[in-house]
């Protein structure tokens, strides 16, 4: 059955907000390594980070039907998140869409599949996070679902999820946990800047992390090279 | 047997230098969603945009000495296609080969196979759509052909051929229809051009493109998320 | 057996930063087409070029405890050389370890396998050449070796061996032959540099480098396109 | 959190016994074409068929201490599916953890990773089917979990679900459903049966399925090849 | 625009019946290494051996609507050559249509896409070459044509022409060849054999071939390894 | 410089035949988890399996001259272990090269490439291990080496070491610790089989290998499925 689910509760804007200021990498360890999308997942262009609410895209390999339906459902923040239901590395989503995407105050598009329009794509800076680019076009033709839980990239993600993404690639983060998620992060980013510093100053992560006792007791072993 | 064909015929330099403007989307959906080549051909750095007529060349694996012998057959426009008998991530072509193609006006290039030099080839703008990134080069022992037909990247590519390339990919159009998929790519634009206004101001596409009809005649339907 | 292997000799600094001038393209060819890295090895920016003498690191999948461990062990101009044992797509560096190696004088990194934080990592102008992008982490259980010979992409590097790295990829060059293969790069270059001048004013490869002949004794046939 | 969950509701024996029958392709497309794992899951050898409930493992990527910890949860009929928690192509799993298995009356594996003594399974009639084959071993230092959902090769798993697998692939059944699912496999099939007569005696689908006045409609055209 | 064109020429029978004998790997070879299909091009059971005309099948991804319509243009010792027009991995085709096929003595399929239902293709010993093997199937929905020249895993096919196909992968021999390459591969062949029984008897292929005074020439060193 | 090296030192053939009995999995376990050529060199053929010394060969991408050279150097019970400089995936090996090879007693070939006759070589039962099968030949121009140090899918190898192949891949042990790691290996296999007989009788690993404790100091938790 084809399904358009409205007004999904979504993660605060506020907590998405606040996200935005930190990494996927920290986010990720944050919540124990969980949620994160295949590598394969990578940004058009350098130096995007986005943080917002999930809006979720179930379609068929090759249609792009209902992206089309899915922009209605939309409202400032929301991150979309498309994922075929068998892979696909043509093109789903190019400048139109991002135009009226951008005109609701849409963040940006995760897709697993092709995207097109990168050039304009990226002058207009609308970031998506996909895992191909192709010129190639879909057709209109299927029937798919809009906010359901979906599996992109090798990760679940329910609709109004917290979803991050950055350079490194993209991270969800459950809805009821965001808050959470958001503390435990912002004290590791506390932590490693203390850290940093003391990098910075030549001290050794061997010393800060108090690590050479383990690595004693579990054999490492030190000599000298052979002269030659 | 190995050829070397010169002074082939060549789509039109008025037609070829209109296309400039246009998207390899638009020029691939324009004429029927032909003639794109395979999505892991990829540009060595973002924003070029070219077209022009293809200059071929058809070499043995890990040989690079027909696209010397192809040099002298290019002319101010052309863009050098070349195609390996079989796969190969092998360094064909580098900053030298550049500096000889750009003297003689030759726009850019597109290779099955792989490219070197890339940080010179950035700096001078010499554009390349290759599928790889090797500093390992080639030998010069094997014959191949010049402006014959070859198959690069799943497509075949005529001698003489219109070739456009952008941030999306490579698309071919067959020289006796040029004209034809320019008028229609042009068509397409102005349209999209309209439809774009409208995006912007907030329309929706389901309602530009009339779409809610058939959505629920297929049986799309839509409810509420449960409360929570 | 895990073991650290201190003070191993280095190629010379004088020779490495000679060579930083050198694109890798040319040392590859210059030391008859050896020691270059698979060509997955990509650079997280374009346009950084560095040459060093490799600290090398065995470490286990999923696991970069021995990556503190070696951070002692790296000098000024140093470059790291990491390889798991079995392949693996995860983030096994961020940007505290860069921290740290940048604060003791190291050039960037070279690994067969993941980084993360390639936003700060671009950012702070610390290069790594890498297999892959990952925001996962590694775990900290299991000892691995530092200054051992590793295979590193296919590769053989020994510690204090050479290594150069640009955006055409990476190529290491035995440490006891740097100084030839300095010499021959250096002649290559100079070479270049005339036969660049020529292409440059219009003159063939086929007429510099002589190659009609051989084309014609190995049957190749120029014929004009037939009119159409 | 990690966390072992006993006693999981499994379909009906009964159900997966009669779906044993019934090949993967059409499951997959009497459920509405969902719930199939990525093709890269292959069989290590050909001709098996299996279908019971899913006893789930998520693990570290290298660590196969979980599967230790899952084969206590199995029972007479089970298939147990496990997914590390980032891509890992190491040998999770061998002969003595199948030996166990086989004992307890588990039918197979589906493991999005790597397998080993892959001739000894295959003596042993103990199916796999997996990601990679690689006799390199893994560690056990990293807890998970046992019957928690998992996605595995990009579909989600639930503990209990219907696992069907034969040279297809794999593809699962929400428990809730298995009933359904198998009611309309079973129709598919009766409907198949006839159809394959008729196909046998020479009639051609275009008739069977009635489709030449749509093809029509659609604007095919048939035109006698050219006389040469 | 769609068309089906009927009654194409064809490679004649007792040519292909004469190329069924003969191993892919010779007649690659005696055409001048032309006309090879990509390597990813593999058989889904070991041991089938064919030869036969091309009947071409240009189709959407993701749809085999025009498989069944080419159906009716096959005749006894076809083999169909199915490409979809952008890359996809489902399976287009199972044992219906292959019951439908070998009905009317199609010899197998090459297809740069997914097969399914391979358990009974193979116990029906109807072969496939294919790119992917997949349980999930495609729609009917768009045109596509029938015997028009096609692009099939890198090499164009025009129908008519000589497909052979083995464990090694497929070939392709033009219709106008066929004879040529026919007597070429067979006078290969005999020359192969007597080499073979002369290697049997521990000839070396340095002598049979007198490769020595080239290798020499060119520089090879022989030396005793080290005592040690 | 291109060297062939005579005489190199090999493993012991008594040593060499003893490992044919134990599987590639144990024999990398048992020297500690190194040695292990990538995944994807795979068997052309299941259930070979061989042990002997390795004869190594250094080549040219796309050229098999120097394996006719080998030939000459190959004793009984050496096994060919070849490596081109660059990745290729065409066939750098066939039937007539394996004849002479088995005139000679070699057990056979680990190539990190191409091989085509795979049926004649299944029906020869000379078995190989490949990265690819194609069935695309090679040319005779470039000089490579015999017998010096290759690094062959990721491993290095020297001439005369251990090489032992089976359906899991490929095991590479230095000559030197050849004896070392055959005596591990046995007793490996007698704990291992001691163990077999107890898992059969349906004892839990869980409890042969005394994991509970730790297990639970790790934190694992066991509770029941909730009813439903």
């Amino acid at each position: 059955m084809s399904v358009v689910v409205r007004n999904v509760p979504r993660v605060e804007r506020r907590i998405a907000t606040a996200f935005a200021e930190i990494g996927v990498a920290t986010v990720h360890e944050a919540q124990g390594r969980m949620g994160l999308l295949a590598p394969y997942m990578r940004p058009i262009y350098a130096g995007a980070r986005i943080a917002g609410a999930a809006v979720t895209v179930s379609l068929a390999p090759g249609d792009n039907w209902m992206i089309h339906v899915a922009v209605e459902q939309c409202r400032e923040g929301d991150i979309l998140v498309v994922a075929p239901t068998s892979a696909s590395d043509v093109g789903y989503f190019g400048e139109l869409l991002a135009t009226s995407l951008q005109s609701r105050g849409v963040q940006g598009l995760i897709i697993e599949a092709g995207v097109r329009d990168v050039r304009d794509l990226t002058a207009m800076r609308f970031p998506v996070w996909s895992k191909h680019i192709s010129a190639q076009g879909t057709v209109k033709e299927t029937l798919g679902s809009v906010n359901v839980p979906v599996v992109c990239a090798g990760t679940l993600v329910h609709p109004g999820d917290l979803v991050v993404a950055d350079d490194d690639g993209v991270c969800v983060v459950a809805r009821e946990q965001a808050q959470a998620v958001l503390d435990s992060s912002v004290a590791r980013e506390k932590k490693e800047a203390a850290v940093r510093v003391r990098l910075k100053a030549g001290e050794l992560g061997l010393d800060i992390y108090d690590m050479r006792g383990r690595l004693a007791e579990k054999g490492l072993q030190y000599r000298d090279a052979d002269k030659d």
